[in-house]
């Protein structure tokens, strides 16, 4: 991704720290922020400084890779390697992305003993991780890509963009690369509440890359549906089943139940890092309850161009605040991989 | 209402000025405006100040009382009175009462010449207007109130409370008449994107009236809906034609879809006013687009106790925000009115 004309990926390491673009803090601010250690990168996915699947998972594996640095040197490092993939792991529940990365340092370290060794494997997987998601992006796109019919509209939820998934992204890089193809595609941004993914990052994102777009609300996308303004829905995901069931930002289950009513082609992109072969439906997902103050308070720009919190509730008001929720199979037309498309009862076949 | 222990409507006039609660402000203050002339009062409609279609009513009716008052002792009365009702028409465009209300108007007036005669007639006829939606509302609860279960969990969509329909309520009328019966209702409250009335105003009248509730996103209604969570579905509606379609609140049609998907049954709660006999389906409905500054930007309170609007979206970002939406009869079980619970194909042998 390119940012003011210098390339970027959400996530990197630098000199054992873990360095990422602030997602919490876009659009309004483009800054990046770096971790010294595993702890605070755990803490960075939980605040969602780095979110989505994809940049998560990266984080997960940079972090993982800084467990070892941190411990390859003491003699009780096989203890303080499963105490600190440990933390990693309790970072954020949904997403398997960061746990099969963490899964992935772990398997390679095993068996080796010379902390230089160890430290030099852990740098170097997590390194081929990110660039697997990099190249898993640009597969995405050419696979979704060929979904896509020219001067399409398409609908997307939440942020499953660049910033999501290291680079190209895994719901936008079909869009990206049918726009690179000059389909002349549009899309309908949900804005994605609570937290506004949509609105905030990946209406930030098309503006850069130039892609025509409308933020909706997400209360919109039936009534566009209804009045044929939408051609396809394409969304990520954090998780997906053996069953074909996939976890992804809370409504999306709306969409794809009102994509069905309307005979509207929904899929969902993600890599095959987010398919767990461990979970059989998407019942056993856990999902991940966020605090309520997510929902009861926004944050903005004032007049004054300063950063501000405002609560929307009357005082002593709560909100429920479920961050996923699980779309079944049924709703799922397709699975946009980086081994191809898959319908939703290839996917068992597909990971074995 | 009652509202820190004093009685309340939603709007009323005073020597000739209507009074209304400001929605645009609450929950975070609660404030009593005037507007001394029909012009006035017509843009308190438009700017939200006042909302709901029944409220909206109301207050159309005393604005057209205001226009009489203003034009009965003019040479050029009858064109006088013309351009004022039509400013009032045009105030906004979907809900119906307010139609219904100023049409009242026009047509208690028509052959009266003596200008007392006039102001008289029609500030009885508004009057009599504001005491019906209260009565209405009151009846609205008396037959909802037998479509709920003991124990029942009912989701709601935006506000169509006290504050929405003078008083009672549309779809929250029923609830009211349930909880006042002891039956241990709780609500799932749609926070209601883009001006946040579940939130702000739903939330605001069932704390009052110390009803079990909890806010969630618009997104999380499905992922309730499919862990059995919600029972029933109430709404308000704006318009609805003689075919039993109905415009309600940008989301409404989503909600229902979902409910459909789930075998929940979905209840539209409105008095005969919300009934257009003009209207054959719900593609006659004009569906307003309201400026997307509303999505773009939020308004609540700082920390420090002041009211503050930010800017949510990218500088340049702009929204799309199309205020309502029509549900289709099929996905509608059945309209709880003043004159009882009608099935969507009876809607037209109701009014005639």
């Amino acid at each position: 991704m390119k940012i003011n004309g210098k390339n970027y990926t959400a996530v990197w390491m630098e000199r054992g720290a873990v360095c990422m673009i602030d997602q919490k803090i876009l659009p309004h601010e483009f800054k990046v922020v770096k971790f010294s250690n595993h702890k605070a990168t755990a803490r960075a996915i939980t605040d969602m400084t780095v979110r989505g699947a994809g940049s998560i998972g990266v984080a997960a594996g940079f972090g993982a890779a800084q467990v070892v640095l941190e411990g390859a040197d003491k003699t009780d490092r096989r203890s303080y390697f499963k105490k600190g993939f440990d933390t990693l792991r309790k970072a954020r529940p949904t997403a398997q992305d960061p746990f099969a990365a963490i899964s992935r340092i772990e398997f390679v370290i095993q068996g080796i003993v010379d902390p230089v060794a160890l430290k030099q494997v852990a740098l170097l997987e997590a390194q081929a991780i990110s660039d697997e998601y990099v190249e898993n992006g640009r597969k995405l796109g050419v696979f979704g890509n060929a979904l896509i019919k020219k001067g399409a509209t398409v609908l997307t939820h939440c942020n499953a963009g660049w910033l999501a998934l290291q680079d190209w992204g895994s719901a936008l890089a079909p869009i990206y690369a049918a726009h690179r193809a000059g389909k002349k595609v549009m899309v309908y941004a949900d804005e994605t509440r609570p937290r506004m993914q949509g609105m905030k990052l990946t209406a930030w994102e098309l503006a850069q890359e130039g892609v025509p777009f409308a933020v909706i609300p997400d209360n919109a996308a039936a009534y566009y549906m209804r009045q044929g303004k939408i051609d396809l829905v394409i969304t990520g995901a954090d998780r997906i089943a053996m069953n074909g069931d996939a976890a992804n930002k809370i409504g999306t289950y709306e969409k794809a139940l009102c994509a069905k009513a309307h005979g509207i082609p929904f899929y969902i992109a993600a890599p095959l890092s987010t398919f767990d072969p461990q979970c059989r439906t998407g019942a056993e997902i856990p999902i991940e309850e966020r605090s309520g103050d997510e929902v009861v308070f926004v944050t903005g720009r004032t007049a004054k161009g300063k950063t501000e919190t405002v609560r929307v509730a009357p005082e002593g008001i709560t909100a429920l605040n479920p961050a996923f929720d699980v779309t079944p199979a049924h709703c799922i037309t397709a699975f946009i991989t980086n081994a191809g498309i898959v319908k939703p009862n290839q996917v068992k076949k597909l990971l074995n």
